[in-house]
């Protein structure tokens, strides 16, 4: 009977494998170091199919029990033809039909999805976003990007490119940003500007954000103050999308959103305040619940869940 | 047989009602004004089915050959249940069941929406929007509204209040908004504003934004610099939505699309230069087709495509 899954989370530095179990379980791993596979294209794939059959027989299971693979990758991706259009973060990856060069490697379906939305059908299925009809997913960290649940499906745009929270504009006369544009969402509240902020604050060149978050468990008052800021200025960018799409709950993920708690007051407070009231009276600010394993659940639901 | 469909547009000044035919053609038209009957909810929905009783006598449509009847309301509606949670404009209306006092005086399947939503559905289907799936149609007048479609279907939240687009703050420090927020992009691009900054730049108090147009098409540089202008900060207000959304499209409706040809130019450079790339290569600007019949043709879509 075919009943697992394998999801494969593909990163900038690292590629992790999972078995994913018929709950939605992740029963076994496997990972391998990105750039020693990221000469070609096509070494990439041949290591991830390979990294496929080491799994499969680590756990001694046959392929005929897999029901599919599903990758997440970063950057953009055409679901429905199975096309990698391009990755930013890995050379050489430009219009890649890797679902068509795995398939025939693995005899195994093969769905190919952007990490982001990976992310968040995992979340939505298994995570913090269950039962839900209208989430938008925000993942935290170096980069600010969002994956839309909307009328009970994912919502990835008819170029498959929604979803990009992180470069809509918060101030007109705003710092440039790498996207060619300025004054965006991600030059406040991405990791690069939050480190330079904290060490602004305080005082102090090498301290680490994770070092900040400590401070606030600790109750320190410049530490609650900081993350508070954080969360004004993340409440501030997601009005425009929360009046947009009147979500039911906006999930954060990512690094940072390890100090949601410090967060979410804050986040709450600014959406009462400046988003139109239907929308912040509905929306909730939750905290993601998978951690680094939404990326690899999330390819239960593609596989069970989507039709592609 | 059932051919014809009544749509009725409330707005805070007249009520507009038409007949449509299966071509999705409005054939017959009838109004009156609002005020006349708002002074209370029960009142002005007599005025409605009396209208509707009026238009089918006048063309001697029997009630035998009508679909059914899609009504705009300018405010919340509870489209699933057919009930007006508030309509900001005219007062005394807050959790009125219209669809079934409507339904029980006409004898007739009754469908509500939100203006902007009809619009939305009627340029969608028999305007601009024909053939699209994924598009934001924008009103823009005193206020700065949208309606959505994506993945083929309306798009109207779990609190049937999406669409809200006049509100996203666009900068830290602007101006204070009736919306309790600050720095809205309906205060840069509302009428209001726009009659403001007009007279501002003429030099003359009473200058019309029609005025302004006039003097655009008569090739006035002044009045090109100043459509440009607003053109750019429509774009401005355009980026976190189509960063967010990857849509294929901007209709642009409202009284100032009326200048469509001189802020189209500008709107599409400030989107190639300040939306992400794949976004923006994609999004086509069109002006509205329909005009004002729009608010009226979307009852066809309501009530022949939509399922509620």
């Amino acid at each position: 009977m075919k009943k697992y899954i394998i999801g494969i989370d593909v990163g900038g530095t690292n590629v992790k494998l999972g078995l994913i179990d018929p709950r939605g379980e992740v029963v076994s791993r496997l990972s391998f170091s990105t750039r020693n596979f990221s000469a070609t294209p096509e070494k990439l794939t041949a290591a991830l199919c390979e990294a496929v059959g080491a799994l499969l027989r680590k756990e001694r299971v046959m392929k005929a029990s897999v029901m599919g693979v599903g990758v997440g990758l970063p950057g953009l991706i055409d679901v429905k033809s199975g096309i990698v259009r391009v990755l930013p973060n890995i050379p050489g990856w430009k219009d890649v039909p890797l679902k068509k060069a795995m398939e025939k490697k693995l005899g195994l379906r093969v769905q190919l999805e952007n990490d982001v939305n990976m992310i968040t059908l995992g979340e939505w299925k298994y995570g913090a976003g269950k039962g839900l009809t209208d989430v938008l997913f925000m993942t935290l960290g170096t980069g600010v990007g969002a994956g839309l649940i909307l009328n009970g499906n994912i919502y990835r745009g008819p170029g498959f490119a929604a979803g990009e929270i992180g470069h809509a504009p918060l101030n007109e006369k705003g710092p440039e940003c790498g996207c060619g544009g300025w004054g965006c969402f991600e030059r406040y509240v991405g990791n690069k500007e939050l480190q330079r902020s904290a060490a602004k604050l305080f005082k102090a060149r090498d301290i680490s954000l994770e070092d900040v978050y400590q401070k606030a468990v600790e109750g320190k008052k410049k530490a609650l103050k900081f993350w508070d800021m954080v969360g004004e200025q993340v409440g501030n960018g997601l009005i425009g999308p929360v009046n947009l799409l009147n979500p039911q709950a906006i999930v954060i993920g990512g690094g940072v959103s390890r100090s949601f708690a410090f967060l979410e007051p804050a986040i709450a407070r600014t959406l009462r305040r400046r988003a139109m009231r239907t929308q912040a009276e509905m929306v909730r600010i939750i905290k993601a619940l998978l951690d680094d394993d939404a990326g690899i659940i999330g390819a239960k639901v593609l596989i069970c869940h989507e039709k592609n």
